[in-house]
């Protein structure tokens, strides 16, 4: 196949395209499973992210930037599915999950199915010699380690933020920088830009994360609808609460002995600004991200549509 | 790196280590739970095909064999971690599973990351061009369907032979066949050569299964210790049963009912001889098999080492 090139939009409906033909293209009894997923992919910003790291000088993407931005979606939706079965999550985004619907059992094996297809994805690419050095399986890696930290730190009142952010890096960074190392790779970047935009790309990942972590314990009007708190009645410790933790180390004490309620948790987290530092701290990441668009000496549309990228990272998808 | 070649023995010793070092050299987070799975290889007969299927005309065996040997046992590792998940099993060859003694969650993502370690294990063979044609992932992908097929089919006692035959055909036969696929391609097979080494897999791997399934409706002096016909119990329908309901259907009926005890199923499947057309049916594999053997025109110790495993497969381990 000739390495045909196509403008962003075109790229991005392409990959929307190719991520629906990998979650229904399978045997009718995967796809009976998991094409409901077509509609659980949100604003896919690490496609988005994909595609523009791959941009030439003239805003065109190259047809392997669209096969890596759909096996990094794939990839997404199968750690979501297997995500789902460890939280015991009955909803996803408004969608019932799988593992609610169909049980473990099979949310297990369709999340295998989907890593499976993530990876075989990335095998279609056009010239596989180009894309040695780009160890998706290593991402893949990370990310479950990510995830083995956090649930092991599951209620675990004295993680300190050093420890947090090496989780998250995981967690979340890893799929992201993937992301943009597949997307620089594509584009024929220079080994000095590949580290760059991989940074870029951690960078951006952990400001998402961090600004997600907020969200638990921002009450607004928009907000009071959904349930708030939920990461601190499931034991899952971020950022907001281990700042408070930190500056009080008697809360801890009384939350590991299951002492305080939710309502009590949310008044210590706003008295001690749990969520500003945390928004700060992913303000340092979003300045470290912009300090690597500058260093990219990026312009024009892949530089706005990075910077966008790092923004709605740092300030949230919902504002 | 030179591609030395080594013995089958030496060879086998190497593939252990690499399995090892595969299952411990991840961060100890990670090890922490898998490297008791070094316990868990059991015979290792699909690195011993692979290692087979790749040797020269002088019993050699090239480094990539190793390579593949040490992904095909881990990635096979990684199933049974998900496997025991999806059973609830305590136990696995005496050894208390990663899912009772970690939690399901710590299970789910451990294997997650083997099936990762497995894919990126291949990725570092000499020569990643040669195997261009060797889809992997594929693979796994077909593990887990015959897997969702077969848990899909749970209770359903009106499972027929045929549609019985094509999900082990995935859920066990499809490890063999990349096992023999693999080897064979290390070993510089013409592609008519792979094509039979495949089909040789596959067979073996089926004739294993159903050998498998006897065990649990064998009651011997050597069983009786253990627990017997757990498969029914667990409303897992396999080829014994599947013809003592074929050849009764008003049994099946009342099983759907649960109108029938387990010491009944064992008394019918007894009286229909559904333990002896399950091993006539292994043997039509064994045959298979034999002929697949006969026309790659094999002999000497690459002979002995495949009529083994397929003998194995279909006589039983214990015998």
């Amino acid at each position: 196949m000739t390495n045909n090139v196509v403008d962003f939009e075109t790229a991005f409906e392409q990959v929307k395209k190719e991520v629906a033909k990998l979650l229904t293209k399978g045997p009718s009894l995967i796809s009976g499973y998991t094409s409901y997923l077509t509609e659980a992919t949100g604003k896919m910003m690490r496609a988005k992210a994909v595609l523009a790291c791959a941009m030439d000088e003239n805003d065109m993407v190259p047809r392997d930037a669209i096969i890596f931005a759909a096996a990094v979606e794939t990839l997404h939706l199968a750690t979501l599915v297997h995500d789902d079965i460890m939280d015991d999550a009955d909803t996803r985004r408004g969608q019932i999950t799988l593992q609610k619907k169909s049980g473990k059992r099979n949310a297990v094996i369709c999340g295998d199915y989907l890593l499976a297809s993530a990876i075989r994805e990335i095998a279609s690419v056009d010239d596989t010699d180009k894309y040695k050095d780009f160890d998706f399986s290593k991402y893949v890696e990370a990310i479950a380690l990510g995830e083995l930290r956090q649930n092991i730190n599951n209620r675990n009142f004295r993680l300190g933020t050093f420890r947090y952010l090496s989780i998250i890096d995981g967690k979340t960074a890893a799929l992201f920088e993937a992301s943009f190392h597949a997307g620089a790779m594509a584009g024929n970047a220079t080994e000095k830009e590949i580290k760059l935009y991989r940074r870029l790309g951690r960078y951006t990942g952990i400001a998402f994360q961090l600004t997600d972590d907020c969200i638990d314990y921002e009450v607004s009007e928009d907000t009071a609808l959904k349930p708030v708190q939920s990461d601190f009645e499931n034991g899952v410790v971020t950022l907001p609460l281990i700042h408070t933790f930190e500056e009080d180390a008697s809360l801890a004490e009384r939350a590991e002995k299951g002492l305080i309620s939710k309502e009590e948790i949310l008044k210590e987290v706003t008295k001690h600004g749990g969520v500003e530092y945390t928004h700060k701290t992913a303000e340092k990441y979003y300045k470290k991200g912009v300090e690597a668009i500058e260093a990219l000496q990026l312009s024009g549309k892949k530089r706005e549509i990075l910077e966008g990228l790092i923004t709605k990272a740092y300030v949230g998808l919902k504002k």
